[in-house]
């Protein structure tokens, strides 16, 4: 086990220093840290090699299984990868110092409220190698120190990587213990109770295990969860174009909290809609799952029972229920699922409209596929997660979502007794218009 | 003991009715609040002067202090307040449907993020009657249900207020069960393991009693913990405002979180700041604790003890210290302060930009007074609080602290499998500007 005062001390250290560094100086590290990865690239395929190795053995005795032994092998593609990521990280536009309030107290009395770093975070992430310098050049960009720990499976190929990007810190000026990793789980263990040390934790992995960390820890956590994620073909729907969404929604990628776990489908447009549905998804493997209305429509499809309304298949597994209209969609909706990602197929505006503002979800969506909701399709450049929280960052999350923000007040000389009791001064709380900042 | 159970399913459900009420069945209902809490003026005063009546004999009996008291006695003149509180929430400007995030993925897709309601949001708070109808209808503004806890002094007082409220939420067809009140500190327990029912948990209190709350839940708490907040006269600083800074900071209302509780002085400064700033303190009745520098200034000052350095005194008590410099300083605040409210007196404006970048506080002040860290001087119009939390929102708290986000996409059908893979088609990620939306 690390030295976990140190560490934290030193986090909080970095933290400090990084705090004031403008985005040049951020953006030179993050230069630095792409190619030393690059000239590095035998050094990283050497340790990944031994932790490949390794790998190979637990899959033979059957520890581990096969996707997660190909998630684990890099090769000198994906080190370049690597690299470029690290690079469309520095690329991204700044996320400090933007004003979000900009407000005249009073005469000469200027107040304004813009991001900065949020200070120390620690991320704890999946067996994937590529997470570290990911999660590393996201948490640099925002001026943050980070505090990383990686899946066992990885834990050589993570421990060059970590040097190597550490040591691209270091000539660069910015204190090494930016990034620091660990190793134990009694190490993370250790850091949760560290709320003084550490401002936010980002915990990647099974809903179980994020589950845990917030049940142990007070630090805030920006977690994600379930996603029992539903398509609603409402009566107004086209009905190819429902079809096609529930099979890109269900197949395009079974294995991801973002894609569908159960399909919702108008009375009115069941015996139009779930003879073609079925035959669609059929045809890419799909298990159907129905309520007895739809085993009605679907004489063949296995019944549905309670626990298929609330169970993230991550599979070739559809649920599917026949609801009397957009009101119990909307209710088995916030019932039932886990405010992800919720669509609706229909033609109909005012129907959208109103599921789009009573579904409670992170992300709602009108006649498109569940399966944009991530943070590259969403445009955000580069993602920290999909986050269930509904406090600090919701849905797919950026750079933003690693920032807080600092009120700035500049006055000259102002003291508030002027301001207070019978006769004070009024305040004056004109908006600064941007361009007459 | 309430029947917690069906608190929270109540509260839920009045949340999701909530969510798509537009502004002006929000602010119906917040005219309609006001209006009942004039016509039950009456009915408030009957009830509250039980609880005086009680609270006299508890400060008689040496059980409560008599500023409490005060605080929990209300008259005509604060009831109509009460209600021009409300009043004043609903002409403020709507928090919901804000779009922070316009991006066109492709032809006919379209992003949006927008904020939304947090849905329910669970309230512990101090004697004060008034403090019910203020944080209902804030909540009440931003589309939330809320489940309140005031002071157990104001019982009587609080249980007519909600009663009240709640009717007129009822008569303009918004479920009553949008505002409930539980009693029992064991209501509150029962609450703290509803991370399923309730979304953010906001505590009024002492700092131990937010602490607890924290360790006690894994809700997320927007929480105020401890100012101790600090004053740097830097050597460039103009000495007389310097002394009315500090006069300012620390006498013009001690007892509160945003006042000054250690003065640091450059060394450079010192022999011509200290004795000036001593006699203007002390003129207001300051003791003051100095470092043994310090008192080479000011040889009739008590020695500071190390404890003194992070000591929140609400009270007319001031450490002192003399440093070497800026970097000093600026070490001194981040490790002793806890990230409140901090200040700089000085002429130079590049040692004033240095301490408000590296200086981590939720208000950083140039030339100012700490005290002006409020909701309402700030002009965010209503306070929610003054969040210590760096997650979420920061420093005083308006309705945004209230709200958080959803994303909405429109699509005309589009599916991922379009854009996936080699020869996918590439995303458009064109952002939409206010205007031609």
């Amino acid at each position: 086990m690390k030295d976990i005062d140190r560490l934290c001390a030193a986090a909080r250290e970095a933290a400090l220093s990084l705090a004031p560094l403008p985005e040049e100086g951020r953006n030179g590290a993050l230069g630095e840290m792409a190619a030393a990865l690059e000239a590095s690239a035998g050094e990283i395929l050497a340790a990944n090699a031994e932790d490949a190795r390794e790998g190979e053995e637990r899959v033979k005795s059957g520890e581990m299984a096969h996707p997660l032994l190909d998630r684990l092998v890099l090769n000198e593609g994906k080190v370049g990868q690597m690299a470029e990521g690290v690079r469309a990280v520095a690329a991204l536009p700044d996320p400090l110092g933007r004003v979000g309030y900009d407000m005249l107290l009073d005469e000469g009395l200027r107040l304004r409220r813009m991001t900065c770093p949020i200070g120390v975070i620690a991320a704890v992430f999946e067996s994937r190698p590529d997470a570290l310098p990911q999660i590393a050049s996201l948490c640099l960009k925002a001026g943050n120190a980070c505090i990383l720990k990686g899946g066992k499976e990885a834990l050589r190929s993570n421990r060059v990587l970590a040097a190597i990007l550490a040591g691209a810190l270091s000539r660069k000026g910015v204190p090494p213990a930016s990034l620091q990793l660990v190793e134990a789980r009694e190490d993370v263990h250790a850091l949760l109770s560290r709320d003084d040390a550490i401002d936010l934790l980002i915990p990647r992995g099974s809903n179980e295990f994020v589950r845990f960390i917030k049940e142990n820890s007070n630090i805030p956590v920006l977690g994600h969860a379930d996603g029992v994620c539903h398509l609603y073909v409402d009566k107004a729907a086209d009905v190819k174009m429902a079809v096609d969404l529930a099979v890109d929604g269900k197949t395009q990628y079974p294995a991801v909290c973002n894609a569908i776990e159960t399909l919702l489908v108008h009375a009115e447009i069941a015996p139009a809609y779930l003879p073609p549905a079925a035959e669609a998804l059929r045809a890419k493997g799909v298990e159907l799952r129905g309520c007895v209305r739809t085993r009605g429509f679907l004489p063949d499809s296995a019944p549905a029972a309670e626990e298929d309304w609330e169970t993230e298949y991550l599979d070739l597994i559809l649920a599917v229920r026949v609801v009397d209209g957009l009101e119990e969609a909307v209710s088995h909706i916030n019932r039932h699922g886990s405010c992800h990602t919720e669509a609706i197929a229909t033609g109909d505006e005012a129907a959208a409209r109103d599921f789009l503002s009573r579904v409670d979800a992170a992300s709602v969506i009108w006649n498109a596929s569940t399966r944009f909701a991530d943070g590259f399709r969403y445009g955000l450049g580069a993602e920290v997660g999909i986050s269930t929280e509904k406090i600090h960052a919701r849905g797919p999350v950026g750079l933003e979502g690693l920032v807080t923000c600092k009120y700035q007040l500049e006055g000259e000389g102002h003291c508030v007794a002027e301001y207070s009791g019978e006769g004070g001064r009024p305040f004056l709380h004109r908006p600064v218009s941007p361009e007459s900042g």
